[in-house]
């Protein structure tokens, strides 16, 4: 960053031989959290971790972010301070420069849009676009912990230490980095939307179809001591995760860079896309990830 | 742009030897424009113009914009398509790519964050903060056009031709290159917030002072035939005229690339603005722009 905050626009230098990765993503009030159910500083974490998941998917390295920040006057300047505590928090973890944006009054309630500009050498990001039949698929981490969250919350439970985790995702900057400095995924996506919804974008990118193992996918722990694993539903359709996604036909480890890595199936010829249960009996696998459990009505 | 919309970022291959440009400027109902006063298609161009703008003032090249727009259900799919048009007719004219975004439910109402990356020759920015005492202080086209023209909104008046040119702002992105090329500009702003107030921005990052000549001030024409000269108040403090503002000690042509530009003042060593009125009597100009004009209880 040159020059950042308080001029029309920010100056970035970005190093040469690269090219330049641009995300945005909005974090709306009552519909990707809401005031009583989520800390302000918790909100921040997540608005900036959508948008570093976003670069960590293309292999790339954050340069900068800019906040667009948009308050009704019912906003107390406690719940500013906490929600850009959190953001900042999680900025400073990964050396990204808060480097502008914008802010204006709201007509009601709570609107932030985040926009990190990333780098990656030229031609070396990594698309949704580059997946292959007979190739693997990974998954990144444990799913379906976010989206068991949310539905506590919206009965009233306690979240427990395991599933607040979940709720202070960490972007996976690290991992998808060293995959990409290595050439191993030939398609990659952060799960936003969930696993479903995320496997069908890759697919229809990539014009492929793909199996995925019940058994093999890893699931979120809740609750008490050990805890017990989310229902499969959470983690075949539940959002916000922000684990990677990627298909490969190189060998992977199971651990990269501190965070497991796990093969859940395979990337078909055949469009479409199916789920094996213990039994070995196929079924038809339907992407609904956000619409299901994100959505105004179900918030 | 190498990859746009469809993936998890957008890839931007920015010319090398460039530094990179990046800018936000929200849009809201209520706040920033009104579904009733304004067409969607006049609200789309606006919402790009501001960015434009941005980078205009920076002497840069827009490189690509991307658009995040959260919806409240009761806006029409008519609304969206016409709002878009507006927005990528402004974007034909300048060859700027949308590039990617985010969609979002809205709680209520509708929010615009519009985001424009561009690039500049590396170390070449035009910054707020080069002006420098005995320089001359310039302004592109006419003012006071769009603040006179909200005035007669909320009066419920018709706008007129005049006016209504005024609310479809041409970014003056040709002017700030043309400029910035030859070295021209010392410091340099858009117009976004009015006169007093973005002077008051050039004075402050560039540590000086500001006197302008009440009469050399170019004010915007209302009405039929010929019509009258805006007030002086709107030329002074009214917002969202995306002129250029920009401060020089080299000669400057009175017309570039087509648009007029004006000798207004000058820049002094002694910290405030002063207004010298005909009679050559000094008065102190305070900065009251966009709080006067556009807040959400005046608009």
């Amino acid at each position: 960053v040159v020059t950042g905050i308080g001029d029309d626009a920010a100056v970035l230098r970005i190093p040469s031989g690269h090219d330049v990765l641009v995300t945005t993503d909005f974090t709306i009030e009552n519909v990707h959290f809401r005031r009583e159910w989520q800390r302000p500083r918790v909100v921040g974490w997540r608005c900036l971790a959508r948008g570093l998941s976003d670069i960590a998917a293309m292999g790339g390295e954050p340069q900068a972010a800019f906040l667009s920040l948009a308050l009704a006057s019912d906003v107390s300047q406690r719940w500013v301070d906490e929600f850009l505590k959190g953001l900042l928090e999680l900025a400073k973890k990964h050396k990204v420069p808060l480097a502008g944006g914008d802010t204006a009054q709201s007509a009601s309630g709570i609107q932030a849009d985040i926009v990190v500009v990333g780098s990656v050498p030229t031609g070396k990001a990594v698309l949704r676009s580059g997946a292959k039949p007979g190739e693997s698929i990974y998954v990144t981490g444990e799913l379906g912990g976010s989206a068991m969250g949310l539905a506590r919350l919206r009965e009233g439970l306690p979240l427990g230490a395991e599933l607040s985790r979940h709720f202070r995702p960490e972007p996976r900057l690290e991992v998808g980095r060293w995959l990409r400095q290595r050439g191993i995924p030939s398609g990659m996506i952060d799960l936003s939307d969930g696993l479903s919804t995320d496997l069908e974008h890759i697919c229809e990118e990539s014009h492929v179809g793909a199996e995925l193992e019940m058994d093999a996918i890893p699931r979120a722990r809740a609750g008490r001591g050990k805890g017990r694993y989310v229902g499969m539903d959470y983690a075949l359709h539940g959002g916000d995760d922000y684990e990677l996604l990627f298909t490969s036909r190189r060998p992977v480890p199971s651990k990269v860079a501190g965070v497991a890595v796990t093969r859940i199936g395979r990337i078909t010829a055949s469009a479409g896309m199916r789920l094996i249960d213990a039994d070995g009996k196929v079924n038809r696998l339907e992407a609904h990830g956000w619409e299901h459990f994100r959505n105004l009505g179900s918030l």
